[in-house]
């Protein structure tokens, strides 16, 4: 089994346990050190309550990533936006292969120079674009593959949250506040948070390639210092088109990433709130609804699978196929099957685009 | 009862019998004469199976016009867009209420006329943009109304329809024949056909005023001589923003009209092909699921709903409220609660813009 | 257009305007005669409101059925339960064909005389069991019959309300007052006014006949004198099974009326509420939804079907659809499709085997 | 960390990986031993596979339970059903807690014994009724609790699952071989694999105690040995009254468990193949969906919810929330939250009495 460390994942941080758990789910790696917090007396408090060894528990990134070479295999990066860069740096630096959440670094320079790292010390890189581990949405991704929609011509995604309709920036939440912080969370909120999982998903699933893009970024809530929703328009190297909606200050929507896709032959649905289900329409046929675990599943889909049909997978089993891909890369050299460092940098890309077109007006800017 | 006349509604061309149904739904007229097709033997083969008198079928519009100046209450136009503006303006010219199917003219300056006559002889010129007569579609207009949102921040609303996935026009298809044909349908081909109930669902529904917009219209359908496809940006005079999605190339849709409305008290989620379930969300409380028929339906909608909760009422009924309220204003001089010749006229004008805009590169138009 | 006369549908009784309208709505028959209420001065006013003849305002059934015979073609039946048979009766005595509300009498010997009756005199009787008229219990129908469910092994029908949850009848509320009644509603309150529906549509859809019967019938609100909530287990001459539910004391249901099918080739999945829609699931294929109107709908279910598909149809279409038949059959002398009079006799001797078998304490009872 | 032991789960189980999935996915437990198969070659490629220590690989329960005493803290019992009785016996006998896969004993006079060692060697025995697991199920139970339903009236669970509409046991299938042979599942099917979740769901949520029974079990499929289908009629302590469906013959049909309650103040509706809501209407409102991790989660119910609401949870979720409480309770001695050996043995002697209730014609059994 693999050994990691993480860095990030403190108290208040949820995602730290759901990367812990995921890794735990399949059995796929081991925490065996941790700098879970800027705060080393916080991070001892975890590491005592994760049952992990004292004097693998570290200040700074730095310090641990220096010490555990060669005695970790890899680390997992879930600190706030902004501290993503350093930590992976340190960590590619030291020979740690890098799990990274996203959005993956503040700027796209940051993310050039690490994916160059990686390259060079050919080390893994990878981003945790959780929504790509659904089994689902591997089953779009193998039916388009083989032709089942035909050419694609029109891609609708969108993202809509709720949680933020409210100034919860300015009442201590704790996951607000940092990512509604431009110093915190690099530049814009939503777009960041939501916004890259459509722009990581869409070509994932259809291998689309996005040519130009205008977007309209909005801040809805008053006295909100960044983006909480946003409207792209996109174009892709096939000719086919797109439009992508994010939100944040969706009053009322849960967590309800959608995505759909038309194709010359055929159409898909897909919805995350129901991610066992995939919705797939032949022209001039009925609406068929594909069930997670059913025979009808594609090989490259069912091996992500895990209960039977009916017996409902959820967010984690996501996390945790992301993870299970990742490890089978360092393990064995797998080819990879998770969203990379590349991944990562063109999405942080795809941030500055739409920051440079919602300025300008809605422009067309080139991508 | 009152009296009316068709025109249009011929064979091959469903929308006749729909509103004749709608008409004789409720009750609220019958129909005496009509100029059904361009070729009179095809009007008075229909006007026979309609139980028609033989002399007051009719070779032209103008002639049914003058002739039943003062025997009908009304005219209803079901033609092609193209000859809307003839029709409309022969039955206004000979003092004749008229209900106009939509998009209501080719250009805004037909629009504008057909307005000016009927303000200046005091008739009734209404549009028939259906979806505004559905109950949980007037109860989300008075729960805004009444405050339930508060202040609206954004909307999204969708009409993506599929069945002209294929070039169906090509095949002798009557609907899509002349839909697609520029000279018949007036420029546009979806964005008249179902983007325009979607600009006048917005308003009617959200009380806001569409300020400025940016458009980019598609032809997703190879060969296809006008749009298929088109996603619109908009402001709104309150500041709030909007985006509007509309396909007829959607493979695998059927009429799925979809309005969201986000504001700062609450969020709200109409769907056209459940049209009596209303979902309302609180901020900060469960979503709820309001039934058409339910006590917590609010007068003026429930004024429109006829049979009892779990009964489920449809398109048609929807139709038949319009022409309900249509009618009692022509008999009672009701206020009008219907969408009007205005209504029609900011349609066409929405059009207008949404081509240039396009043209432009999807620059932003004032509106 | 045939010409009717109605037997109730007075103040507060919903379902005369909903006759009515079902009428109006393809044009079937024209109103011309009634007898409303038991008091002449009701009559008198609603004829006013439909602007019938004064003359033909009758204070009783008899006297009616006696100066109409020649000038109506048909009787609409719609009074409260207890009352349906004297009605029907001298209908039938006077030579006037007749549509009656459900369930058809109080006793089977009752149902029997007056099937005996419309058969020496050859005149059509006929119940409105609605849910027939649905397009897509059609093709329910229509599909079992081609053997696309292979042999039926399993039907569960339910048929949950929950306006009677609570003691809505000491209220003065007018439809709870007669149905909960023992005198006017003849022995069961929800077993006859939602469980026949149950009864008529599962042999209507599947073909199976009754031949055994296991009931429970329930009182779930305290102080009710009659069922309000059974369950039935049944057996068909081909050896299959199901089971029945129908309440209306099921708390927060609205009008849940399903249908599931199970066959060795296929299943099937109907409901009401969501009616234009059928789910159908071939053995080891993924589920289908079969929308009305779609290319896969069979010949006679889209004979009934009105307005194109994702154009909802609802409730109303479903009763004009049984009416339109009706007519036909009166008119033309087409061959009867919609629920007859003995259709309305077995439904009476499902409640009185129902009822017999309760008291036995569920004994199974021949049918 | 606790560790544990296995019997069962051998090659073709697939229960054996979720039972150690679930012990994962929150770190409540390791595996250290194991005799998963009665072929002692396959339960060394298991264990290898798994990284267990070859000298904890065992032939027999028995020997293992005997030499493992001591050495972990529970055995984890997923054998065919006959094998039950034995493996938990021989680990009870070794002082070892044991958690046994349902249904818990083929005759309740096995669950007795067991019940009886458990309570006499105060050893924690306990079966996995897995869907009280789920959060929304938690929640169901604590607002019943709190009298959210007011008195319960009725309630109307059902379980059907389509996996069994072909023999599957003449085609070598593995799990439909050994549920289908008499001799391994104990004399039952159906009732066994999936009626006997109705029968503990039911209890668990509404506090509600069973008192009389009638019961059909049926067998749809043609040269099927044991049941695969059945209805139950219920009655409670309280006077309320009830009805359970289960089949495996549903052609069509997934994993469908669903658990209707309806009270004088509200009614509940859950459904298992979307566990992360719960619809909730309180007498004359509007339905709420009640979505897991939202603020109206109840204490109890939220303990269990993980992952932030919208980011859906499955089954493994609720396996391994079971499994946490089962290991607090052996760990701290927390109070037994999760179904225990006495539920087992109810849901025993519920399959003897509906076997007897179904071979007297569906007669009344007091339970």
């Amino acid at each position: 089994m693999l050994k990691y460390a993480m860095i990030g994942g403190g108290p208040g941080a949820f995602v730290g346990s759901v990367h812990r758990n995921a890794l735990a789910l399949n059995g796929d790696a081991k925490l065996v050190a941790g700098c879970f917090s800027r705060d080393l007396e916080k991070t001892r408090a975890i590491g005592a309550e994760l049952g992990l060894a004292e004097d693998r528990l570290y200040a700074t990134p730095e310090e641990m990533a220096r010490l555990e070479a060669g005695d970790v295999d890899f680390a997992v990066i879930v600190t706030s936006n902004e501290a993503h860069y350093p930590s992976v740096k340190t960590c590619l630096a030291n020979g740690i292969h890098v799990m990274c959440d996203k959005p993956f670094t503040v700027t796209s320079a940051q993310a050039e120079e690490l994916v160059g790292m990686a390259r060079d010390s050919e080390l893994v890189l990878a981003v945790t674009y959780t929504y790509a581990g659904y089994p689902m949405v591997r089953q779009a991704r193998e039916m388009i593959e083989r032709g089942d929609l035909g050419e694609i011509r029109f891609v609708n995604c969108e993202y809509p949250q709720g949680w933020l309709a409210e100034m919860l920036e300015t009442t201590g939440h704790t996951q607000a506040t940092w990512r509604a912080d431009p110093k915190r969370s690099g530049g814009v909120l939503s777009l960041g948070d939501v916004g890259t999982h459509v722009e990581y998903l869409v070509p994932f699933v259809t291998g689309l390639n996005l040519t130009r893009l205008a977007a309209r970024l909005d801040t809805l809530v008053e006295g909100r210092l960044l983006d909480d929703n946003g409207t792209i328009l996109t174009e892709y190297d096939t000719g086919a088109r797109g439009m992508y909606w994010y939100s944040q200050a969706a009053t009322g929507c849960v967590n309800e990433l959608k995505l759909r896709i038309y194709g010359d032959k055929g159409g898909l649905e897909w919805f995350q709130e129901d991610p066992d289900h995939l919705h797939y329409t032949p022209i001039g046929q009925p609406k068929q609804t594909i069930v997670r675990g059913a025979p009808e599943m594609l090989p490259g889909a069912m091996a992500y699978s895990h209960t039977p049909a009916g017996h409902p997978e959820g967010w984690l089993q996501a996390f945790a196929n992301i993870y299970t891909a990742f490890c089978a890369t360092i393990e064995h050299g797998a080819a990879p099957d998770f969203p990379t460092g590349e991944d990562g940098l063109r999405g942080v890309r795809f941030i500055e685009a739409c920051v440079e077109s919602s300025r300008n007006g809605t422009s067309w800017i080139d991508f």
